[in-house]
């Protein structure tokens, strides 16, 4: 991860801020000849558009997404894709009354720190904005991915959303897109919902956790020590803003268990290794195991809430603060497809790199032949 | 993170394997000038070394420390340092019996199925060894920053071993080197050795979870969006080996808050900003606070242990496995020394990076005469 | 160099093609602060865009740049700058009766062998379009090198095109901006006008040498022995279509010297160390000695002319080509701000990765402290 | 190219100085499974090594190569590979006498002003000692592309030494390796003997021109913009030690030819497209045609000389310099195999790199099925 670039072969550099007059995502190393349209990348970006619901930021924008670059006659090109997405909605005036102060729990106050800048006009590149760029790059990586690895699916789904948490005996991703939280449980979105407009009602924001499910991933993705898979998948979503943590798998209760309990005990199936649970999260030493890729990351509820705080100003006056501008009272829900999109170009340049590395065939079968 | 190199500017890259006749790393864009010599080295490669205590692998490896290049007269050079550490025990024949079948929970059966090797002598590239490496390269960026940021100090310590979590009423740094669990509360310490002799005469392992503390790191560093300080640290701490979470502040229990919670109140010091509170992590947006940077980390429990587990062989035949090598019971305490470094080397990275960026002016300052 | 883009720290990703809708440059680690403008930038685009004299392709485009991002009021943020320019003569049909041929010397033919994908409107992205994006990215550099090497002047200039060579006895910089040819010999101007007049009149198309001259470089940029500056500069000139050779100072003639020619001595000067001559053409070991950095490199005639070639079809038929496009008689001349362009992107991103590693204060002085 | 490491996939890192315990290179990227030894890679460096010839520095070091890691019984096994070459012969006394003085065209001054570091005992990172690990390194390039591009060769030769050039009408490859400036033309190799002896004796040096010519390379290698397979060979070329300058086929003479004399007629051949020459070098719009890759670079020759120069002391005071230690009249005859070692690495990377985003399936046929 380089500044405003990831990926070691597929490689994404997104730029643009809140209130400029547009975002966008320069697509490096696709391979040539997967079909790509902005009809197709629209459907990922609607996804993750503001405005849907009323558990999200009114700010409304289309979101529409321009293809500049690197598509010639419908297909890739296999030279860099500029994808543009231009800002029509910037009310920057809503923001007039906190120019000068910084929010707590914000990059204002860092960002002014570093550069000495400060882009009050609604974060600038701290902006969640910057966010859709991803998912734009997100799609083109889902196109190649339907070529070269036909089988796999990449699902995203809130798990936790403040005192609320999914209930594991009622998983069913089938629910997922039927529900404004993408919940895999179709009982608690009423109460979620009830949850959050209170919430909402109160000015207040909270947090979420978001699970993201790798199926048909084939094993051998990654490499030692410092390729590995879920350090890029890691990377990949604390890179993600306000997310504050990521696990793999068993995740932090790991610390928990003993080698027995952790063990995903292997059997021969007729396609090759089955386990007998999934503590790993599809991932050994780094590498894919063939079962599911399950990844979960933290998103902190939004800085700007209408109670007031006690912050400075840039001139060092102690104040309070009051956020009045547009915005989500639970960040996380729209997390859910910029998770999606960071882990499906994650999981294209691991299947790139091992390309480079292993060519197409695999040395390494399990069966009788290997004694 | 590039395969087996990590950082930007302070680039590091291991290699070596756990029964080959060495192993080490490759220090490259260290600044001249810093004094650096294989005796300063050796007092961070003691506190990770096995053998020490009866709570970590018996293996007894001197790990000596060679310094091969870079370093000049006392100081380094600015050219590439060549850290290296000879294999001293390498008793392979333990290894003997497990060589044709998958440890369940270690990476055995990945490397074969992307490599199509196996290297059973310990696990090869894949053994926790390679983490000597990396605290060998952490000891010269320590170096380093005693020159560059000289308040910083980084510590590592336990915070959970299986049951049993510190209690944080009682925590004291001051303790963590006073015992074999770098716990920050002596009076634990009993404790979990009873619980550990337990886990331990019974053939058992148990999980861990460790905490990073970095005092003294300037505001300012990291930098948007994939650049950023947390992202970097993530990655570091998730390329370590049974690493399966890792988290910022308030980390995944952020999910649990509200933004009233959450927002740790900014007031104004005598030297700048002070806050409240904590929950971020000493980062927002990407970029350092000037709060101390807290990271943790979950290290799963070592997959070899003494109770039959069900697995499969390379010729795909289901069979069971019990490891009789020696093992630590909790890998978690070795992972405390490497935390520490993989920290040392992101900080020192990341003040390079902004180095190049700002130079060594810092433009945002907070005070009267920004209005 | 990574793909489409290129840079250590100040990174430089180009996108687009000939005739799509736009091409840009996506600047990264661009310092915050630096005023930035896209009249600032439109001044060197202006230098090189084509159709302002008859030597040139009469393809008139406007070469309108767009900042797109990381620019807020008047200076950089320190976050991505997009630089957007909008394809507007796009003719395409003028290629459409060479659109299943190849035309010899260009690269028609190995894009077809690697991507399957025939752009024939006008080469796609292997047009010499791509290098007004480096154009306005090198604007942005020279932005930065004026804040942070005030005295650093980069002047590029024509030493030969086709048979006629620049006298050195009347070698005179200042003259470079009066003449179509960037000629640092005002008397030669005339006779290389009537030359590519013939050349261009005949159909035909001629190749060119450009030189390279930076002065006020500071000592002391580069790094052994692969971050070496030459290593970048050769790098980025032999990027930039059609240059065939690079050389630096002597260049390819060091091979006819011996070792008391090629030695420039070293004497005292009042500010550091001068120099009897400059055969290493400023650079020793990797590293600028603080004379003047001189690079020079060949650009091959365009493929495009009149007079009928051999070629084959995508069929693989034989047949002859004869390309009737808006072409340059001699790109040499347009490849003179773009070298500039390349030239003041590497020493910029030197400058950055120098500070990086030994901060602002230089520990090599020379004089009497030294002994 | 990032301060000590090239490459993009296949990556090399080199470490170590002149004069300290020992050299090597860090090999990291390499495929699995293929036959790598320390006996194999000896084969090369002894075509290197010191001492073998009157016409070679009297340094006389074995140059044996071991293998620290990444082979296993016998084959590579796609992590680091170490390669460590002893320095045995470090007779730094014989530079104590210049240990305050700097040699003029010697990177000596260059080193000290940037890092403040004088290591006098033979130049350190400087020394052309450095490119015995690069050999090493490339001896591993070349086992791989045994595997993955079997008819590739790769041949290295002087074309140019001082006032002596070859005469192309005798070239003949298979004289190469029969004597001992590793020349395609018997007939000169006496009067280049007699040449260099008088140099030799007189304690001067000369500068040197380097062919390479890879045949076999697989069309459609490299990519646009900056990614070309010339862009890597250009970097590789120049960052060996008193590399001056590089150019590809007709390289810097282009600048004199039209385009009828340059193009490349293209004809259809039984396998595919044939060229009627190759002013190309094998790369048009720096992806490789099929066609030989020629790429030739300029060495100067070595400052150290017995004839008294004038330079500067570390304390800034004028005096004259004479080198005795034991140096090579014509470095440039050792930088043949290195030359020949880094085109094998650039092109092993770029087979990587084209594996990764292409697969193994070629889309763009030439031939019937294309319309």
């Amino acid at each position: 991860m380089s500044l405003n670039t990831f990926g070691h072969l597929f490689r994404v550099t997104t730029w643009g801020e809140s209130h400029g007059p547009a975002i966008g995502a320069t697509v490096d190393g696709c391979p040539p000849g997967v079909p790509v349209s902005a009809a197709a990348l629209q459907v990922w970006l609607d996804r993750r558009r503001p405005g849907t619901s009323r558990f999200m930021t009114q700010r409304r924008e289309p979101d529409a997404v321009e293809i500049l670059s690197g598509v010639f006659e419908g297909v890739s090109t296999g030279t860099p894709i500029q994808l543009l997405i231009r800002n029509t909605d910037q009310r920057s005036k809503d923001y007039g009354d906190i120019a000068g102060k910084f929010r707590p729990g914000h990059a204002d106050i860092t960002y002014w720190q570093k550069y000495g800048i400060r882009d009050y006009r609604g974060g600038g590149r701290s902006s969640a904005r910057e966010t859709a760029a991803r998912v734009a790059a997100g799609g083109v990586a889902r196109a190649v991915l339907e070529q070269l690895a036909p089988g796999l699916t990449i699902t995203g789904y809130m798990v936790r959303m403040g005192s609320k948490a999914i209930d594991r005996a009622r998983f069913d991703l089938s629910e997922v897109p039927n529900n404004p939280f993408w919940l895999p449980d179709a009982e608690a979105v009423g109460e979620w919902a009830d949850y959050l407009d209170t919430i909402r009602k109160a000015g207040s924001s909270v947090g979420a956790m978001v699970e993201l499910r790798a199926s048909g991933v084939p094993a051998g993705l990654g490499a030692p020590v410092y390729g590995k898979l879920d350090t890029d998948l890691a990377a990949a979503c604390m890179s993600i803003n306000a997310v504050k943590g990521v696990e793999i798998g068993e995740g932090m209760d790991a610390a928990m268990l003993t080698g027995e309990a952790n063990a995903d005990e292997i059997f021969m199936g007729p396609d090759g290794p089955v386990y007998s649970s999934n503590h790993a999260g599809g991932i050994l030493g780094g590498i894919s195991t063939g079962q599911d890729v399950v990844v979960r990351f933290a998103v902190k509820p939004t800085s700007s809430i209408l109670t007031p705080r006690r912050t400075i100003t840039k001139s060092g006056e102690e104040t309070t603060i009051v956020t009045r501008g547009r915005h989500d009272p639970c960040v996380g829900i729209r997390a859910v497809p910029v998770g999606e999109a960071m882990m499906a170009c994650v999981l294209l340049d691991h299947i790139l790199l091992d390309r480079a590395q292993m060519g197409e065939t695999r040395p390494g079968r399990i069966g009788p032949e290997h004694t």
